[in-house]
């Protein structure tokens, strides 16, 4: 048995570092499901689902660790689309676009740092779909 | 309910990338499942699976990017073998070999440029087991 | 129908890899399972989820990579808390905290030389739960 809620976020893209853990906990809550397993996906090829400790510092960090293995810069890709966001693309083949966390007694079973979050790395603004399936 | 389809690919090794959507959709299509999560899943230590837009340039764009930060070298699993693929091995762990993708509507949820694909890391031609795994 | 095994593993964190295979395959066993799916998802945001070869040279080669990518170093996550692994949280959130592997014939369908592991980038020894997740 599985639900699927599709959610529309607007970002800011460049490395945009969206927190989703409050809209996943109430699909979770919503469910009414005890024990269970949800997937979070994020459509497109310049965005990625993970997890981190949502705190300032560490977003600037995540960004700057980015800009260092994948600045923006001449890309093949850019070449052929005459397009910049070519760094965004292997961002996100790199940081992949689905993530699972378990469902334990109708919560999300989560360490108290541990946030779940839409990382847009395309260089400019986006409206952004996420589907949350949860099954049981 | 889950179906398993387990295929064989051959690959090119050398960071080839694979574009698998379409073997992928039908799979979906042959369920019938209208609802459903799609698990994607390669065997072995030196292969993965993510997503990309599937354009010449950009292929190029990651394996320079791949070569850049896991170069073929002398790694300590080369001396401890007498082989080369020490740098294979660690892009396996890095992009890792599986992703999950929604079924809505009886269809994979993609972007328009975003493509499942395989990636062999491994050194020489192989013979790749990708399975896709349906469950509603 | 889904089993979830919460487990607790001691670590010596600083890129602690240990090879939980054989205590996901032992979950695997007793659920009965013929075909169905594993998640593997460990709690905490300074911790990975991912497979490897397991091979004394090759964990090196991984703690190598890891140290020139993401070093120690003066990241804003450490004046922002005056602590000292902004590091591991970056490489946690780089390579998640989930994976999956189907369940074939009642056996985990990984390869020879794929070992699951869990990976501790703390900078402390800590005392991890990860969730086996088992639905068939």
């Amino acid at each position: 048995m599985i639900k699927h809620k599709i959610i529309t976020i607007d970002t800011k893209g460049n490395c945009d570092i969206i927190n989703i853990t409050e809209l996943v906990e109430k699909e979770v809550e919503n469910s009414k499901i005890k024990d269970g397993i949800c997937t979070i996906f994020v459509k497109g090829s310049t965005a990625a689902i993970s997890t981190i400790e949502y705190e300032e510092g560490l977003l600037k960090d995540f960004k700057n660790f980015m800009d260092k293995i994948l600045p923006k810069g001449n890309y093949e890709h850019n070449k052929a689309w005459n397009d910049e966001n070519g760094h965004s693309h292997l961002r996100s083949t790199l940081l992949k676009t689905s993530l699972q966390v378990p469902i334990i007694n109708g919560k999300l079973f989560l360490g108290t740092w541990q946030q779940i979050v839409l990382i847009d790395f395309d260089t400019r603004p986006r409206r952004r779909e996420i589907v949350i399936s949860i099954y049981s």
